[in-house]
């Protein structure tokens, strides 16, 4: 049973020893640590928060806190979608933004070492320059590699790289004692034990604290092509993805979006790039398609095979991007989907689901019918490669309580219809305090039961994190 | 506190109703369901075997022994080299090996349904006809997937490819209480709460039972080349290993091995295909590559590249084997390894440790020099590719507690020096019985005790496969 405690003038004393001139306290606390990206998941701003420098230092305050029962929320960035570092229950937050280090580099066996605060941006710049891929590539490039791993965020390439999971080799982990340990080792396979490592990543900050992370690189691609594939519309856009799945062409990444949200982000970015009407047909929807290769010699002939296989199946044009500040242009106006969509809502929500590729026409359509039952609006995009769709939920208009009224009534149909495909409810973004309870409803009271009980062997007295991913009735 | 109460006739009479003719007990079970490949960890006679042929009949016969604390252990083909299916404790041996249906194919998100008991030589060339590769190829073709699911089994095609773990999207799982539940579906990637799919692979039979699986499969490469590669020694051998990684060139397997074992296994084989002395000089160590593409074509100068770098880097000559027949020849050496050594060996011991590819050659040279202090044999060869090595310690004149005794010393020092370069205990056969101290040694018990907390979730009783990968204070 949990009873927490208040953090008194005592505790920010023995946190202010432990981490000198780096704790906040009372009004002194940075009000964003109270929010991510999703507010309308609920704030609330920490009693106190520390800026931790090392693994020492968290292990201190995590004993500390164990010690007081005080609750203890680990913050990256902040970009989450789903509440998951806000401090419900008040407490301590850490703050993981200055750890923020490349520790090295072990170039023979494609590994890199990083603090957890290190933004994937970064290491993306980082690596590229020792002729490395750090293949994971979620939108928000300003993500913390520590929450990246927390939720598996995973984005754009994981229809020819896999997910986040994948490129996790070892981390350093603070338990809710304040014991540390580590889970993993730079090997290519293993069989030892329990697979702690896996369990700990996507389980968003309430099993331990990661404090260091060694990632799995691979060599950076020499090429890349993108494509701008303009439909007429969803359905011809979207049925194209499985065909371009089973072509052998090996995209790293295809991602789709309809014309509305295009629009909104290049209205956001003041520029267009994307063709809005192709020989007089209004454009509706499309594919941004991305090759990689060891060099534009060997990419031309899969190009041309991508080319005539879209143009065949109904694509209204193939735009190739094949230099790097064209790619970069079409790129931007993807990337900017979601802050287009902050600017110019005023009540958002949304749904991060993942379904079997080939269901995506079923499930869009579906969506789109669905919608027109409510008064908001929606707009959305997805790693199409992947079966990862974002559907925005948006208005301007709505009281919030009937805009989140609607949006629940409307969001648990939707998430019925992706069990009922074989999807699941988070593709990346993870379940944190907006999706516990549609998280309980697909997966069914045996799981979470088990999810509950391992919650409690890594933290009895339930002080990481709470709140998130389930209920448990002690907290 | 685990109370285990025997096998009774009224207990039998009641397995009888669940599995009608399918139920042994006493001297009528199969000495057989007693014993996997290794031996020497313990063997034991369970008191009562049920061969089951589904789901329902699993999650009858688990909730019968969780009333009347009997323990369960499953059963696949045996071939595991740990212990991992011994019934150390007796009780019930639920065997899966009558399940081997392959249940269907979804060929558009290119996974495959398969009962547990299905056999990887099964899978592998049911999959081809349908043109797809299910990647993961220990050497055991003769063990289940389920088997292999348990113990993240991977082989040969792990440098390429990935493990086992990689290829698993969905179970459904009969927990100790008896419950039926599912983890994971058929999607790219989730971050819907704990990754409990994660936590069953690997997890040896301990966690619950696995009685379906969905795999993941990818198109068949439409064509493959094998080289065999001579070296005078094994330092220069094992030295090649990384350069070949980092070659990009991308090699499905690099296996490497001893001439000691090849000798063992063309004996055992009686058919001599690798070459043991090139342009009179000694053959030492081999290499064993295969590349695989889209077309022979397109493999033609990755082979040249590969054949200019082997022979530039000390390799006395190249083989390929371009045909079926002859990859098959070669690859038949290869495969027979255990087989040779188990005809040739009275006492058998193995490791199946796990170090970053660049630290093999000192590995190896550690192993070699450790081994002179003792009275056994060693031979070993290994998945060079991703650092896996099969090391084994043979003796015909030893006794055999004297040959327990000391390769008892001989594996502490080497997996000792394991952790020391940052590697793991086991690559892929496990933990089983015989690797119990060893990984209590490496893991340490900070990392015991949360596999120990995980283990009493899933199995409050302690019934399913007690006395396997840790020990329990209570077992």
């Amino acid at each position: 049973m949990a009873s927490y405690q208040p953090v008194t003038k005592e505790i920010v004393e023995q946190l202010e020893k432990i981490a000198p001139g780096r704790v906040y306290f009372g009004d002194d606390v940075n009000p964003d640590y109270g929010r991510d990206e999703m507010p309308i998941y609920g704030t609330r701003v920490p009693e106190a928060s520390v800026d931790a420098l090392t693994t020492g230092e968290i292990a201190a305050v995590m004993k500390l806190c164990y010690e007081n029962n005080i609750p203890v929320t680990t913050r990256g960035a902040g970009t989450g979608l789903v509440g998951g570092c806000v401090p419900v229950m008040g407490g301590v937050v850490i703050a993981t933004t200055k750890m923020n280090k490349i520790l090295g580099y072990d170039l023979d066996n494609y590994t890199v070492t990083v603090q957890p605060g290190v933004l994937l941006q970064q290491l993306a710049e980082d690596a590229l320059s020792h002729e490395c891929l750090y293949p994971p590539d979620p939108g928000e490039k300003l993500a913390t590699l520590g929450g990246n791993v927390s939720t598996n965020a995973s984005g754009m390439r994981g229809v020819k790289y896999g997910a986040t999971r994948d490129y996790v080799k070892a981390m350093t982990v603070v338990l809710p004692t304040g014991e540390i340990t580590h889970f993993g080792s730079s090997v290519s396979k293993t069989s030892s034990g329990y697979n702690l490592l896996h369990l700990m990543i996507g389980s968003e900050g309430t099993l331990g604290i990661i404090t260091e992370l060694t990632l799995k690189l691979i060599p950076a691609p020499k090429a890349a092509v993108s494509l701008v594939v303009p439909f007429e519309d969803l359905a011809s856009c979207i049925a194209m993805v499985p065909k371009l799945r089973h072509s052998g062409l090996n995209p790293q990444a295809i991602e789709f979006f309809e014309k509305a949200i295009l629009v909104t982000s290049e209205t956001y970015l003041k520029k267009q790039v994307f063709p809005r009407v192709v020989d007089g047909v209004d454009v509706g929807a499309y594919l941004l398609i991305t090759f990689d290769g060891e060099s534009e010699e060997a990419l031309n002939p899969i190009i041309e095979r991508a080319a005539e296989l879209l143009l065949d199946q109904g694509a209204l044009d193939v735009l190739v991007a094949d230099s790097a500040p064209k790619r970069k242009e079409a790129w931007a106006a993807r990337s900017s989907f979601l802050e287009g969509i902050e600017e110019q809502c005023k009540l958002l929500d949304e749904c991060d689901v993942v379904v079997p590729v080939t269901q995506i026409p079923e499930y869009v359509v579906y969506a789109d019918t669905l919608a027109k039952n409510y008064d908001f609006q929606l707009q959305y995009f997805g790693h199409a490669g992947d079966g990862n769709l974002h559907i925005y939920a948006c208005s301007n208009d709505l009281e919030k309580d009937v805009f989140v009224q609607q949006v629940d009534d409307f969001m648990s149909k939707l998430y019925a219809k992706t069990m009922e495909l074989g999807g699941q409810i988070s593709g990346e973004h993870g379940i944190g305090r907006g999706k516990i309870k549609y998280l309980a409803e697909a997966v069914g009271p045996t799981n979470i039961a088990l999810m509950q009980g391992i919650k409690k062997v890594f933290d009895p007295k339930l002080l990481l994190n709470p709140g998130k991913v389930f209920t448990l009735p002690e907290a």
